[in-house]
């Protein structure tokens, strides 16, 4: 088992990442508040897992009071209406200020569990056993919780940090490989944005990767999370050098906001939004061709898309780019590479040479 | 004008008190992070406020986007249907993470415009200008910010804080008796539980208090102000001392809860719950019969109500109150008073006592 500590003061915490960890109630029991605990998963993961962690739970500590909230599994039902299930569940049940919310499944229940959490009776402690490989790597650091609206995802929301995170390679076992895909878009992410080490060792191995080699998985869940622990620690409320982080989202956002929730994966977006980004830094002159190339190779060798949807046009992309949360007062904010290895914030004011890049991004083929 | 400064480290805010507060945009305009602002208000308070707050905005300065969203008024639209409204407004007009929240009425649309800051995007600015006497010196200070749940009061929210809140005493002018009566309650909870000279001059003041003696009003709420800034800057997240401020409470949201939200104005429930407080310390001994009496003449020189409905039972306090929030793992947790002037939390297991406290007074007459 390998361990990382998020030093955020007095909201500090500690990242498990190793095999089986979901049956070990040893991690989990000392970071219960109370004895009330509301465990949140999806009707995809809790057939799967939901009883050996309840299991394991009452039988370290017969006197829990364990309660359960079963959501639909989708970004399309990350919204105010599902969240509110949890809290009735919660208000049902009587629970106070001392009871304990287990996310246990992706970033969908990750985030709206969190933000319930922030939420209930002013704030009360959750924890995080993200079930895939996305959530592992991304929601599971940094305490962003929320849920989508009808104009823009990640609308609502909080920030709150979890009191743990157990990542269980073992659980990336039963994930679609559409999903681990999705999950290797961030992981690239880290590489690509600040750490060109990491993208040449993503490279050597993606195959191993996308085979499932337990040991690799681990590694890149460990190495992401660090660097973005290590951005999150400098810069916990995205104020600056956390925007790094939301390299290839911008555009990313847009296209899971035109296709409508649920229909790309959040991974998949974000995996042809990143591409997007590195042929604008081309454009701009600060990626050569060739680098290009090696970012294209790396996200199709981890089998994810990097052409936008073919009902897209430049102007729905600037349409849902320009209420991006991420853009202040009106500016168009971009996270771009200067090199690969090394991205920056750009406020971005050529409007036809990225019309351009989407334009020709949107008749490529491979 | 008298000015408070709140010291809570980077969340630090001033509270100004004073006539004609609403027309001086000066203390406003450095407080806005950007230019996009929205005033939410409610039907009641805007005819009265609203334009000339717009007007002497924009005339200091002209570029600023300016929004509004009206509420209904009352506590009965105190929920998230309600508050989704303000998140929908700042959504259709686009308003990004330097958007600023003016919140212009009572506790209600104070309470709801900071937890709707608060989750905007996960956090944008707000400003308080309180309407009401109740929320210029109680919901204005201390970050509390929520909505209710049909299962229980201010049951979903956060700890929020303000840039800036303005307590205009001017406005008070307009505000209906029975609200003036229902805020200094909590004035008056200030004196009981941690000021012994405030008692004594509220005692000496209350007639003029009650006339609407301008400058007794800024002096009463200078010093709630002050008083309740003073016990929430040693304990932001009411983890210990903040807990005195409900003093009165639990048993004026068993009231609220049962008789509907808005049926009992929340002042009139605490002050209710404040007599019965301090009914309970004197069957507990702490509390004379001769200071039972100065709290009841004082809250009845205050036009409060100290008798309970007559349509509850100590059946259905109990019901209510074994789900407040302040409640820690089903233990019933009270507030009482060792003495006029000091209140103290008291875990208490005294059942048949509190019966027959709640028994009495429903049956008292005045």
């Amino acid at each position: 088992m390998q361990s990382l500590n998020l030093d955020l003061g007095e909201r500090s915490y500690s990242i498990h990442i190793g095999q089986n960890l979901l049956n070990n109630p040893n991690l989990i029991l000392p970071q219960l508040s109370g004895k009330q605990v509301l465990i949140v998963s999806n009707i995809t993961v809790a057939p799967l897992y939901l009883e050996q962690l309840m299991t394991s739970l009452s039988q370290a500590k017969p006197d829990l009071v364990i309660k359960t909230c079963l959501l639909p599994d989708g970004e399309a039902y990350k919204n105010l209406e599902h969240l509110q299930l949890i809290w009735d569940t919660l208000l049902s049940a009587g629970f106070n200020r001392n009871a304990t919310l287990i996310a246990l499944g992706g970033g969908v229940v990750g985030d709206m569990t969190g933000f319930a959490a922030a939420c209930y009776q002013r704030g009360v402690n959750f924890i995080q056993i993200p079930t895939t490989l996305l959530s592992q790597v991304d929601s599971s650091v940094g305490g962003k919780t929320g849920v989508n609206h009808p104009l823009g995802k990640n609308m609502l929301g909080a920030f709150w940090q979890p009191r743990l995170v157990l990542a269980d390679t073992q659980v990336l076992n039963t994930l679609p490989k559409k999903e681990l895909a999705a999950g290797m878009a961030e992981v690239i992410k880290y590489g690509l944005l600040g750490d060109l080490n990491f993208l040449g060792w993503l490279e050597a191995n993606m195959l191993g990767l996308m085979a499932g080699d337990s040991l690799l998985l681990s590694e890149a869940i460990a190495r992401s999370c660090q660097c973005k622990a290590d951005i999150v620690a400098e810069d916990e409320r995205e104020s600056g050098k956390r925007a790094l982080l939301n390299f290839g989202h911008t555009f990313g956002h847009a296209i899971e906001t035109e296709m409508g929730y649920g229909q790309w994966l959040h991974g998949e977006a974000v995996a042809c939004g990143m591409w997007l980004a590195a042929d604008l830094s081309r454009r701009l002159g600060w990626l050569s061709s060739a680098d290009l190339e090696r970012v294209e190779k790396l996200l199709l060798a981890a089998q994810l898309p990097i052409i936008p949807p073919q009902t897209m046009t430049p102007a729905t992309f600037l349409k849902h780019m320009a209420v991006d949360k991420k853009n202040l007062d009106g500016k168009l904010r971009l996270i771009l590479l200067k090199q690969l290895g090394a991205a920056e914030v750009v406020d971005f004011d050529n409007l036809p040479l990225l019309q351009e890049c989407l334009a020709e991004a949107l008749k490529k083929t491979l």
